[in-house]
């Protein structure tokens, strides 16, 4: 296991994208456009930053609209996500995806219920 | 330039770190009582979770009672957080912290503030 990403939402990734990679002086990995959002991958060294700017309704849309931007979620690198459900379900934790479902930059992913890991929306990723 | 550790508010660290060490099957790299706060830092192989359960009115408790239980914050590692900070006045980007200050583990912090950041509470580490 390592930690993959955070991801960001925001309704203005080309403003925080320049931002930020002023900031931590990085650069970006990865653009693309995914199921309604604009993605951008900052390569942070040993993980990455993924900003979020979604373009049509949806959990990101939904997620601004409810909490305005910021943190949106930790995802969390494994070489096994099918094992990794199987240990979430073992562990009475919730998941919003009970299969594996193409993410971004062509990953496996699968999220896990924030009300049953402390409010933090998690998601595994397999790459 | 590396991402240190994302910060995770919650009302049970213990309940916490016991759930993530299972699902991530990581361990716990340094506890410590902190500026009113029981401290965990979880290795997840590239950096750290920090789950972080108030014991007093501050910052954090303000955090759970007004948002409720989750992503924090997320932290940088910097070689030279002085001029990290002075990079985030370039950017006019504006700092709760004017200087590095004491945090935990031992390590000099420093946080921006979200208002500038598109919400993301982000913080400097100097170890």
């Amino acid at each position: 296991m390592r930690v993959d990403h955070a991801g960001l939402a925001t309704e203005d990734a080309t403003t925080m994208v320049e931002q930020y990679t002023g900031l931590f002086d990085c650069s970006v990995a990865h653009e693309e456009s995914f199921d309604g959002m604009e993605i951008a991958f900052l390569d942070l060294g040993n993980c990455y930053f993924e900003v979020i700017e979604p373009r049509e309704d949806g959990a990101i849309s939904a997620y601004l609209d409810r909490n305005g931007p910021g943190i949106h979620h930790l995802a969390v690198e494994t070489d096994d996500i099918e094992a990794s459900l199987e240990t979430a379900r073992d562990l009475d934790i919730d998941r919003i995806d009970e299969e594996p479902r193409p993410g971004a930059w062509g990953h496996d992913v699968a999220f896990l219920h924030p009300g049953s890991t402390g409010g933090v929306l998690l998601e595994f990723v397999e790459h």
